[in-house]
């Protein structure tokens, strides 16, 4: 099935394998007339880029975006926007047991199951490297968003057992700190945690977190196409996410109703809600206060221990993966979520533009009496 | 945005409104020759049907579906299914000040941000009567993985604080309690505490379990249309679900990668996890192993406690709500669980068609060749 | 394949047999707000239905539609429309070799060959009568076009050898002679001929016409989407349709440029162009011009003749068709062409709606600037 | 909107400007296993490709296909492929007035009411380069097909009056004459014909037709998609045809039944029919005969007489055009009429795997039973 395409009206289509020559992403939808240039998307893969700090892989990857189509003169013309980033880092090695073994975790089983055979090298289309076509999709959606008042902001909550302590939240952290933890405190706690995993050739999981603010109320849509449920398939579509959460999440269900319902209340002439429990979407339609989401990100499946597995002819194995690996995937996955939140708003308000009459009217008054 | 259209080859559209004339769904691209009549769709709709116990809503409906097309002579054709259940028990009555107010947790405040306008009877769209139309097509996509030895079985997990004991588990307990709990002691525990609850004029939120047994590896796709964003999707859908789980979900965050791998081994020729901490998903692929996923529910928003909200024209008011209402969603939205899962694994299974070449030669090979 | 889903924003559902149940439609996606109840559709179904004169089948059905939901209080909500008409005049009768044969010119061959059985009874799926669903959804969009000022206008251009004199084109007369033909004398003309293939056991083929007016420039999109793509789409899918032009069409083929190139000038301070050999559509975009389309249909493929055809068993057989059917499709399909043009041109428009950064900042202005 | 994408489980997405830096396609949903090389693709390009005879622009691209991404040791994977050619001479030069005037016949206007502007060189998406990306995933559609048995072929039909004497079909003749017709002597006619529009400054219409062979009964769908509605789309979106027959198409608009109803027979024991008529498709499903499209094609709106039009700012002035132009479309792009119904049919053939029960079944047979 044809599954690399995301949105209905901003919908981008992603490209690409670990170690093949490129990867990349065509976004078809975005509206004529946004200033773009590459900077403005290099800015979001430097985020999610290898190689910055101890804890994420020391593959050396410059992750250079190059727009191939869709601006002219500096602007987008509303025709498909094509972007590519080309490998430079495919290390030629012996990709060893790799090729025909299972790994714990990973994809090989699975992808030999569906299409018969895989391309094995790093992961192939399954690796983490997929997500550079969503980051460079995303920094424009969130570029049309800012110029609409929104912002999408995503960080690490939680490592291993250490979670950010929400009185020192400090924004600036999240850009500054290895784990992108918006509490410095917090991010000592945590390195310290993944260098003791790492020496025990091991791996740690944990939970990222996405804010939205500016959304007005009126966004999204009653029944399958609720905001909510579009942000659970974007954010369970990132590798390695096993849960997602909209507002308080999994704690609503021991929960009475009159301790979980937000009451609404009048503020500077706005209908506001006083607590958001929530999480900024009622019935499946942004209710006007900011947007929460959570997703939980499950372990690097790639762990340096020995792990016992099976090979494809059928054999059990030992096996001692090596190579270059993050020993959490989160610091680096929070831009994806930001990304992949910032698509989803967008195509969400673009298709909102049709659901009145009376938008429609005002967008097409007959020519005589405009 | 057209947002009522469910699934890519196996498709659903539904339709109708808590006290409109009729709800129903149309499902398109149901495969031609699958025995088929109302009774199979009946079982399924008298499981989600109000006034079966004291916890649920004393409304009374037969809930009586009849099928307009898509079968003949006791099968279906390959031609779009109509299902239809019309309402009987709209009660005429002054909706007072329900037709102007915003209720706490409801979409009333955000229909109206939407549209302008809402129908305000009983909920309209937003009405959990909506689902009839997911469980009447989901009845159709369960009844065609039986044939291919797939079974889908949800159940509520928890209530409130009270959660079931995976000990005890007895499957037909599902069906006898209440509760829809496979746990009698917990039922009964259960069966208390929403006593008390709906006594204090409040509702309780709790937690759903989905089981896919028999299902292949496999099955799903490798980036956006990963079975289990598909699967969260699903369950996000379904109104007043505020989390998702695949396996271990939110547990996996605190994790180590050695802990949370699952091991391959053989077992009679075949290879099979040894744990299921990844819930029968890997890269976003079936991996043969029992799918799992849980869905979160906060408690009913309906509550007959005074509370604090404001109404269309900006008047902050307190709200006294009456009618009939459930004090838990869960029970009754099990089996909603169950066939918006049905309907996703299906999809995906007619999706796994032609993802291989061998598969459309094999099915398109050469006449002569036959 | 889901094949009975037609639009992208304003998209229809289409479902019901020949001698079913019902037939219908669900539009999802309608914009909230628009003044709507059963007569603004029963006008158009009325255009439609048989038995109205000599040369239409005499099966007599009133195909009432019933609203079942999406309208609250005269006003479309947002939420997905659903339309009903029931069968009342499926006469019981023995389908003889009908169900065992295939008819010349018809599907019950090619039904067979995909789904392996047919609903045989009248066509099915594949008559006539499944257009009744396009014709309640398209006199909903052709009312929200009224609305925008835009007109969408079919009729018969020629049936058989007769066509109609541009020269004397009266519109009323579309709706007042039984061939929905603009010209009174070409509608003598065609009814004698009409008759005389009547009294020969035969039937005949013809052309229809359809005009939009009032289209604003802009409209469409460059490559796959283009509006003349998706009309002509929307043309084949009729029933009986073997060829599709846009503007001059199969004529451009034997011009050279300089004839065919329509000069732009300005008029009244817009730009407008002196011919329209384009049909309104340059580069798959409306250039404010009117759009013209014709569509070529088959004669009925039902005939009285004696034919020669073989049965499901592979014998050879002559085939003699009884029952009731028109002696031509065209003037019944007119307004099946000016539905399934409204519904383009409206899902066009909508999805327009979003195509440039200004239409966005201007929708959603920042609450503060506003 | 996103109109770049076209299929549904063979789905591509192209992209790319007549002067921008490269111009591709991304072909998503390609099933696994398919022996794939450049060479594979070069073949179709280089049908396609300018600068190959006096009637063709002389301007001068290898039009080199690079494989980004989907092969992995010859044979794809099942994962999205990424195919790019880069632009190599967009030659710089003042694009005068090009840039603020809108040619007749051409998309400048239309592109301008849409977007507020344009990318005016060398016509911006809106140029037939923008068919390098169907080219090039229509090679690979068609490389399945011929593996399944199925042949599409198409060539010119007629160019200006000169048609092709069908009695003299010679199909080599398609390569190696430059306009691409099935007959020498046709060809030399329109060679001399061509010439002397050229002489006059000025550009000829045509037609081409396309063949498919092979294809089995019961491709398609009973209604929307239509396997010829669908292959009307496609060749409508194709930039200049301005109209689309299936089988005998407009002529069967002024025929009896009696003369249009192809007839069955048995033959071999297969069903086949006596004619085709219908064009190898009755009731949007493929009968087994083969399959007959035609196109007609507008003459080249670029050409070098002097022209009437007006400017951006609404000056009404004389147009002279200049630079490389085709004096006629059809040759060229004969090959993406091919390449478009290439990849239709596979669309539609990998979307019936699903239409049947059986199909399932005996695809998913339980692991147990196979």
């Amino acid at each position: 099935m044809a599954g690399s395409t995301y949105g209905n009206i901003f919908r981008i289509t992603t490209w690409g394998e670990s170690h093949g020559k490129a990867l990349g992403v065509v976004i078809d939808g975005c509206p004529a007339g946004l200033p773009l240039c590459e900077d403005d998307i290099q800015q979001y893969l430097d985020r999610r880029k290898p190689g910055q700090s101890s804890i994420t892989t020391q593959r050396k990857e410059a992750d250079e975006v190059e727009i191939l189509s869709g601006v002219f003169e500096g602007r987008t013309t509303g025709t498909p926007i094509s972007l590519m980033v080309r490998n430079t880092s495919q290390i030629s090695k012996d990709y060893g047991n790799i090729a025909t073994c299972y790994r714990p975790g990973h994809a090989d089983y699975t992808f030999d199951a569906k299409y018969g055979f895989r391309d094995y090298r790093g992961g192939g289309r399954s690796s983490g490297r997929e997500t550079i076509g969503r980051v460079a999709a995303g920094a424009i959606a969130a570029k049309i968003l800012k110029h609409l008042g929104i912002e999408v902001f995503a960080y690490t909550r939680s490592i291993g057992p250490i979670t950010i302590d929400d009185t020192q939240f400090d924004k600036d952290a999240v850009y500054s700190t290895p784990t992108a933890m918006p509490d410095k405190q917090a991010n000592e706690k945590a390195m310290t945690y993944l260098q003791v995993a790492r020496k025990d050739c091991d791996s740690v999981g944990g939970c990222m977190e996405c804010v939205v603010t500016g959304i007005p109320a009126g966004i999204g849509d009653p029944v399958f196409e609720k905001l909510d449920a579009n942000l659970a398939k974007a954010m369970m579509s990132i590798g390695a996410v096993k849960a997602v959460e909209i507002g308080d999440g999994t704690a609503v269900s021991s929960r009475k109703g009159s301790e979980n319902n937000d009451s609404f209340r009048m503020e500077n002439d706005r209908i506001i809600k006083t607590t958001n429990h929530a999480g900024g979407i009622l019935g499946g339609i942004s209710d006007g206060s900011n947007i929460i989401i959570r997703a939980y990100v499950k372990p690097t499946p790639s762990i340096f221990k020995t792990q016992q597995t099976v090979n494809q002819t059928g054999q059990e194995i030992d096996l001692q993966i090596k190579g270059r690996h993050d020993p959490i995937i989160v610091p680096r996955a929070a831009v994806v979520m930001e990304c992949m939140t910032a698509i989803t708003i967008l195509d969400a308000m673009m298709a909102n533009m049709s659901s009145r009459m009376d938008s429609l009217t005002t967008f097409y008054s007959p020519a005589d009496t405009k």
